[in-house]
């Protein structure tokens, strides 16, 4: 007969090549403080509830204690043949107690055990995600502080467009990681309810107190519904989301750090301790920090994709297909993790090159929207601005000038409604400057943006002074002549 | 000179292929009533803030009042060559109004325009979406209210596992598709708030007032960055991932329906008004709405990569890629609300079939669990429990029988602490209101279940005696022979 | 009694949300010349084999032949209630002949009958995507023929590498679509097999001889089993997979003309006719087409992304679900056919800058592999010869200096090895040339790769001076002073 | 200095995280037996072509050889600083054989080295999983062998649909595995050149001879453009397409099994070897492999996705997104070949339940379309004869009765054209052997299907008696009588 914990009717032993298959305990080893923390949690409720005596239950909880710190130890022998983390701790704890760590599993399943273990993990996983958000938030911050000088082109369709602040630009990617970290925190009001009690399908025929097991391992309740708590995955597949569309950001800002790296954009140089050269081309410097967030953006979308894959068409409830959680759960949080504290790394040390960016704004006629507004704001309908801004582009064009070169008289052979207000409406600085609308890149709107998100983070507890020091950000631009 | 909006610097027209190409407007044309609101939205705000005369204003108002009468009596011609549904309308307005049409486009962008159009789209698609999910958990409620005495085999790895109700398998959807509605409301706070007065990517030179746009047009705010608000479709990301999960769930119920009418299981019999036959056999009665929700699975996470593809790696601010957000999204929430209005429309008419369901229980020994749990109770730790009653079906295989056909002897030959009382504990009746733990199976606890649903639903206003009436959804099940 | 083709056993109508929600013929009409050549295959099978008269089926095909001209005369009226494509033309074919119009459906399903449909139109999409491409393969060899002499950075990590010539770089293009094309080919022959005969999953009980209908209809054999036939789905995935690779193709060439259409990069300029301009900003000139060719990539992995998920978990024979594998496959194929044709249009006008691009190569030290080399080959092992390399680079940006800057002497100070011979070996047209190996940049190389290519079209049928007429694109490049 | 390979112009080290970060070596370390296969081959080239010396190359070799020896040997330091598989390797060398070692890298980048492991790995792996796809296909021949008699339900819908033969049905799965088979030696065909010898991206000054390396590497040829050779990665595209494609099938054919296993379908017990129970439930025997299979699905078709975003919008040449590509491709081989493995062993030992598949025959009108051919071979047209049927289908059931017990005289209320042949023309084995067309499931046609699978797999060495020998797969089937 088959020793299994599932043995009873079973005849022959599982073959070698199946049980290798099935065996998931490489993977879910990692849930073992979760898996310890709910056990005693359910071993208590049961002794309150006179399901176990107290002996019993101390006896247990004291044995998984033992079991915690010989793994934690690096003195546990984790066993293929016993499956799972599950399966591998009960075992050993029965080694350990005797008999009565059979009790242990008394109206539980593994069906509610595993689902109580990944809440736990994914909760815990989602505040550490949520706090190295915070620190790359703050490194932003504090570059932005240092950059509301610092003009640059702003883009649409990778052409020039209108000049910004860096630091505006440098706060749009703070705008989208908030909403990641505001999605992070709703997934988790869906994350936090207890599974624990409903066993492998139906709940049990003891008298659980689901209330008090949820209470202890900090659940905000127990789900309401035994087959959905240990069949349904939906909050795996949010968290995943809410890492795929995050990640979309980390790419995106990485894109950025590649094209300002490059020499035709120059518009930054990152250290040297976060860029790698060419075992071939010695002048080499890539930035292989960006490259690699970017490239991982696939990784994550792949495991998204993995589990509505996996969790497509299944009947209710628990389905063997549901072991193939974790593997694509776990592996978004840690290239989401990293991704993240190495952009943080990254951005903190980069050089912005004030240089670059201000002789970029000076090609390619971004003053060419401020003739139009010109035009516009004495009355020219805008359509019909914009077509005479268009041809003083072209001419420009063709004559090799720029719009500022061109004289009052030239302009007016346009239109009559030019005066000698307009050569300053072209000059970039006050340019940006009249961008002063909520949301825009003039200084006063920047700065009060940067407050608020500084405020933000200080109510949060993030100490921006300290996380300056640690990440070396600091809140000025160095200079190419600087070295 | 090109005539484009944009021509001014160009010096031939686009292509004719490019033209067809990059036009949109067979896709955004959709998007008019929103593109109208926000114009009006925007030109009021432009003559309050001086930056129209308040006679231009009330003129282009009427004029895209005309607009949208004429659209919406199919008298309006939508053209190719005006490439999107922004320029059509606007291109409409001028020939109707004359050139001061051409006003409506100060301090605005088609960027911060079709932000703004989107985030109206999706914001009455979600509640358009809420409202048909609470229609659909309504006929849930009511068909389980009807079934809460139909006993049904509960299924673990589509094996039977242990004996529960009917109503509790139904209420478990009902779970999930809650959390469903939960993510909608969650990801409607994201969708909610505006872009306009962001112009192309920079905000604008003109004193543009955005929170009043954002506020007429019910926004909760403005967004805080111009060119996030111009760049990101994060918001468009959540919601797509947010059907996708929805999606699952409703694949898995249309599963389960598929399952449950072929004539191996044969639970149930939907009604021939949502079921079809087949070209060539006669006999057949084909479950092809379920089919077809689960087939359109695809559809929905397929839109959901579509967007997560094409936004991967965009600098900022905008760039052309994102004229592809559209159609996905609109195919993703026409599809999911099909879906929905077609299962609630199943599920109302389905004819549950209470003596299949009960027969399906004598069979399949759900009753081992009850046994391994009775020796338990008595002390046996569970581990050995279970062995004891895993041999005992092994034996009552090999010998034919059910385990209730084994005597008291028989089984005393496999433990001494059976006695008489074991008998009862295998009546599936019993064995179900043994499972009186919150979240169960019990008949008090479904009901509470059910009862704390249908408070819910009518505390959002769904009127269930209406609902039962409209759909013919009845709290009652009918029987085969009743047929 | 329903009146549908099935409805024999059914007391009710279909419901009307019901039948909006299942018919297809809105996408499926598309098949109709498919449908229409396999019903004549079919019909005239029937005849030789005895099952239907001669007269009949003569008068089943003239009919057929009469729908067909009316639907290609526009006068065919599409019906939603008639389900899809099949019973629009059968219900009308025996409206307009009457009941002997039912014979055509004698020994065949739908389920075999839209299968073979769907393996005729995928072949002929498939041809046609294949002329398609080898028009854009001429468009890339006629321009890479006319710059062989214009010389480039090499790029890796988007940073500047080795110098190599424009013909080079667009002769790498053309490598990974001559595999997309040969891959469209290999799935050609998967598709080209016919599911004619095999009816509803199990072939029929009449004497078909499925070799005269697959003969008939081009297919290279019958396939060998009916059940397999009526439900596999795989060429099609195979289908959508090929072109999901094709279109990171597209995507990779794409997303360069987009970083070589901005003022940063500025290497080519492309025509009035394939770009745009912005409502906003006159001067603007966007890249608009490359954008929207990358845009879609994420539309056409969705379409694979959409059939995976739908056809996953799906047992024998013909589900439902698979009526949903028209739309993505449809989408697909226009996608990537519209997409090459507009690059092949990009392509055929742009104006490649030489001045840019060899102003690039003058920055960013391209030259230093060229001294490790020069090293390497006087026998200082490789490493090591990078070593110091790098260190003039380093010395190079502290001074200020560019790598041929060096005098001998002060090159000397790093390695003895250096002889007056360097300051050639760093001529950036002379580095190229001593890559003279296959597959590399030097000109006998990459002309002989270009005429390979252009042998190989012309052995296919393409005239490439009649191409070069059509799209106007020129074996010459125009530089930017002749406007 | 860094002392990386690539550190000469960096002033410090790779920061701590960076390094973890970007190291490969965990993942990559799998590739060391192409590694230095490929090694080899370039030292031999390089000393044939006279750019090192023969005693170098033979050093060289010598010491890669002993690398090689001890890696296997597992005395091996695998070194995180050491950043990938390859520079650990050549320090290991340099380290044990001097400075010479660093010329191994003579005219070699990292860019080309890789290119060339993951085509030679890639290359065995294909090989591999045909291998073990034959021995599956094998399995079925075995089983399909044995199962000729034994009919069943055809199923469309889920529904029960016409009869068939068991081994019709495991031929079906065959057909789909040998297209996957012809697949994935399409892609073995592109996977099959070589890219050594292009370097970094442009190839090198150093005479190479590409041929050379090519043939020793087993590789068809070298490819064709340097850049192209170092930078695309479709290849890796293609293989993950087809093994997702292959995926599918493994799951659909996962997907019968775990119907097949259930108690209402009650069609096949697999063995106690590859099957588990529950910790909860003793009775429960679950199909958990065939689960795992279906489950795992998602995984291979999440490793295309990952690598098809991966790869979207990278320009030319090599970025180092692209080291993001072998995670995906190992675990979708390492994934797809265990589930083949697995489902050989399962559908090898599975007990076929004759008897429960021909009691299914007997329930659900699956003989309702003979009655329509009947009629129509009789000249009734196809469409009238069908609601013939469907009507006494109607009628059946409302009396529940089968077709076959109607009287000739009830028939011919519905139609004169019914004899006395009916009743033979009912009889489930005189149904399927009327279907007598080639592909259908009559004795003489699936006899045949078989005996050419047999051929072609033994025409490919594979021993059918040997295999039955070690994996137990029996022609025959054992009835539920026999235990």
């Amino acid at each position: 007969m088959s020793k299994k914990a599932w043995g009873g009717r079973f005849a022959t032993e599982l073959n070698e090549t199946a049980l290798r298959f099935s065996a998931s305990v490489d993977v879910d080893k990692r849930l073992y403080p979760q898996d310890i923390r709910g056990s005693i949690a359910h071993v208590r409720m049961l002794a309150a509830q006179g399901i176990l005596e107290s002996a019993e239950a101390e006896k247990i909880e004291k044995g998984l204690n033992d079991v915690l710190a010989r793994i934690e130890a690096g003195e546990f022998e984790w066993r293929v043949d016993r499956e799972d983390v599950h399966m591998n701790i009960e075992s050993a704890l029965t080694e350990a107690i005797g008999p009565v760590g059979g009790k242990l599993h008394t109206a539980r399943s593994r069906n509610d055990q595993v689902a109580t273990d990944m809440r736990l993990w994914v909760r815990d996983a989602i505040d550490d995600t949520v706090t190295r958000l915070d620190r790359f938030l703050g490194v932003l911050v504090i570059r932005a502080e240092g950059t509301v000088s610092v003009l640059m082109p702003g883009y649409t369709h990778l052409q020039r467009a209108q000049p910004i602040r860096l630091a505006h630009h440098l706060m749009a990617w703070v705008e989208g990681l908030e909403r990641d970290r505001a999605r992070l925190l709703d997934a988790r009001k869906r994350v936090n309810e207890s599974p624990l009690g409903s066993a492998a399908l139906a709940s049990t025929t003891f008298p659980l107190d689901r209330e008090r097991t949820a209470k202890e391992l900090g659940f905000d309740r127990p789900l309401r519904n035994s087959l959905d708590a240990t069949a349904d995955r939906d909050f795996l597949l949010e968290v995943l989301s809410v890492l795929s569309i995050l990640s979309v950001h980390l790419c995106r800002i990485a894109e950025e750090l590649v094209l300002w790296s490059s020499q035709e954009f120059g518009f930054i140089e990152m250290s040297d301790a976060v860029t790698t050269g060419s075992s071939i081309m010695p002048q080499k410097k890539n930035p292989d920090m960006a490259e690699l967030v970017r490239g991982k953006t696939g990784r994550v979308i792949g495991n998204l994709v993995n589990l509505l894959v996996t969790t497509k068409a299944l009947p209710l409830a628990y389905n063997r297909d549901l072991q193939e959680d974790k593997r694509p759960v776990f592996d978004a949080f840690d290239t989401v993790r990293d991704s993240i504290d190495i952009l943080a790394l990254c951005l903190a040390g980069t050089n912005f090159r004030d240089d670059r960016m201000r002789a970029a704004l000076a090609d390619g006629f971004l003053d060419a929207t401020e003739i139009a507004d010109f035009l516009a704001a004495r009355g020219m309908p805008f359509r019909e601005a914009h077509h005479v801004s268009g041809r003083l582009v072209s001419r420009a064009i063709r004559e090799g000038k720029t719009l500022p070169e061109f004289s009052l008289d030239e302009l007016r052979e346009e239109s009559e409604l030019f005066d000698e207000s307009i050569h300053e409406a072209l000059d970039m600085e006050i340019a940006v400057e009249r961008r002063n609308v909520y949301g825009g890149p003039a200084r006063a709107r920047v700065e009060a943006a940067i407050r608020e998100e500084r405020a933000t983070l200080e109510a949060r507890g993030i100490d921006l002074a300290l996380l300056s020091e640690e990440t070396g950000a600091q809140p000025v631009i160095r200079y190419e002549d600087e070295g």
